[in-house]
């Protein structure tokens, strides 16, 4: 199971009580920050999302709405004491600006950070679970998506029918390769008799800032929740435009051209104080579209 | 009138609702921000200080509770057009880790921001109605102390005795130079006699992160108003001279040492939950003492 949870919504300036983009994925034990904009860890405090559960932080960019909160997370982790590693991937210029304030600070971290600098569109992280690739997306500066998603499960062995077939569990590693098991009679139990297939994989696909580009739907096809940013109107496409960012009317074409399951959208310009327009503008391009609300758990 | 207010009042991680440390100091018609947490800006959100209003910000040492809220300040004051000059104070790493950031987000700031590093002790900005101190401290890195005086005013004309004596206008100047007025039948008015007392000038010293350091008290003599730090109750005296840190008692002695008039307690640490034992510790040896609350205005 996925589960998304918002800790802000809001761009470039906080405004109306909304915070700069920051979200947590839950994928299964691990837990993904992704974007990290100033007060993400009072965000994390509110909403009771543990420091010590994130190991892997993904930036998207380099606008301080999407990172200006990394340093005090960092540096908080090891003043309480942090031990696991923390696996940090960004931009490269990233960790420069990292090190350059924990040296002047005088900070030796009480854990291990690994950055990973992005260059190129991939696998950026993976484990036997999940996967993670990065891909280009076009705005005012460099500026990388993330597509999250559970690894195929292999089928799980059924209990009951190896026991009523008599499979001996040397040969368990076998059928979960896929392999049929032959008895000692030279009957043969298919696979699929054997084992239960497993829950589908699911995927969630984090566009960050981009101007409004078809060629994105291409790279989160058939997503299970896309999340896009929506920081204007559709009156406002050509301010949209000139700023590199997108409005509901474009992100909801992406969605649809994308055969995503669902969208949430969300970095909404400090000039709306309500956001209801985006919702119902949105939803009249693709309508199985959710606002990304602060502090709201959205499940994949 | 001095008038400072508390935007947080917390040390390094912030905990119980309490934030990173920063201040606004009210000097007529200056604003000065002194230190700049993370979150600050939300801060003086909250408590309807604009930031506009500021012009002066000066930051104490490069430890991040007491600057990783000032990139995003900085970078929202451009967001909202400013024009005006900032000038900002601080250890000379400062200005690479704002200019770094700015470059790698392609950001041209809407106004002018004067970088000062600070190097000694001594007059750091001064005009005509003000004058502000910087004064090295001993923490764990390089740490500055700022002292903030109002300049001892003129007297004023006192316009119902110029106009009774027949003063003409174009001998103000003089009288405000302290010039006693000689009249056309050769009678020497006192300037006194023309001219009123001005109130006294006020002052602040703002002693940032330090070890317990008895000369602080001949640096910050005879002030209006001292904040000291008591990050620690005094049981924990090792603790805090173990991390460049003071207790109640010792930030009580600096104040009395000092003959200041009134004693500001702050940056206390996340363990503690409670503050009333910071001030009736403190009062022990200082009495006239306030702990220093968020959202709270002091006049000096």
């Amino acid at each position: 199971m996925l589960v998304l949870t918002i800790l802000g919504n809001n761009s470039a300036i906080p405004a109306f009580g909304r915070n700069p983009t920051a979200q947590v994925l839950q994928m299964d034990e691990e837990h993904f920050l992704i974007d990290c904009g100033e007060g993400t860890q009072l965000q994390m405090a509110k909403y009771k999302i543990r420091r010590s559960k994130i190991n892997h932080i993904f930036i998207s960019h380099l606008h301080g709405d999407h990172y200006f909160g990394l340093i005090g997370l960092i540096t908080s982790m090891s003043l309480l004491n942090r031990t696991q590693d923390l696996h940090l991937y960004g931009p490269t210029p990233l960790e420069h600006i990292i090190n350059y304030q924990l040296n002047v600070a005088a900070t030796t971290l009480s854990y291990r950070l690994y950055f990973h600098g992005i260059t190129t569109e991939g696998v950026i992280a993976e484990d036997e679970k999940f996967l993670v690739k990065s891909f280009a997306v076009k705005h005012r500066i460099e500026c990388w998506g993330f597509l999250f998603a559970q690894k195929k499960n292999p089928r799980r062995i059924d209990p009951i029918r190896v026991k009523s077939y008599e499979v001996p569990s040397s040969f368990y590693e076998k059928l979960q390769k896929g392999e049929d098991y032959i008895t000692r009679k030279g009957t043969i139990i298919p696979n699929e008799e054997l084992t239960i297939a497993s829950s589908p994989t699911k995927s969630y696909a984090y566009c960050a800032d981009t101007i409004f580009d078809e060629t994105l739907a291409e790279r989160v096809k058939g997503v299970d929740l896309l999340y896009h940013e929506t920081t204007y109107l559709k009156e406002s496409a050509d301010k949209a435009a000139a700023r590199f960012h997108c409005t509901t009317e474009q992100a909801g074409t992406i969605a649809y051209k994308a055969g995503a399951q669902k969208l949430l959208i969300g970095h909404f310009s400090s000039r709306y104080e309500t956001l209801h327009e985006f919702l119902s503008e949105t939803m009249e391009v693709f309508e199985n579209t959710e606002l990304a609300v602060e502090g709201a758990c959205y499940r994949i």
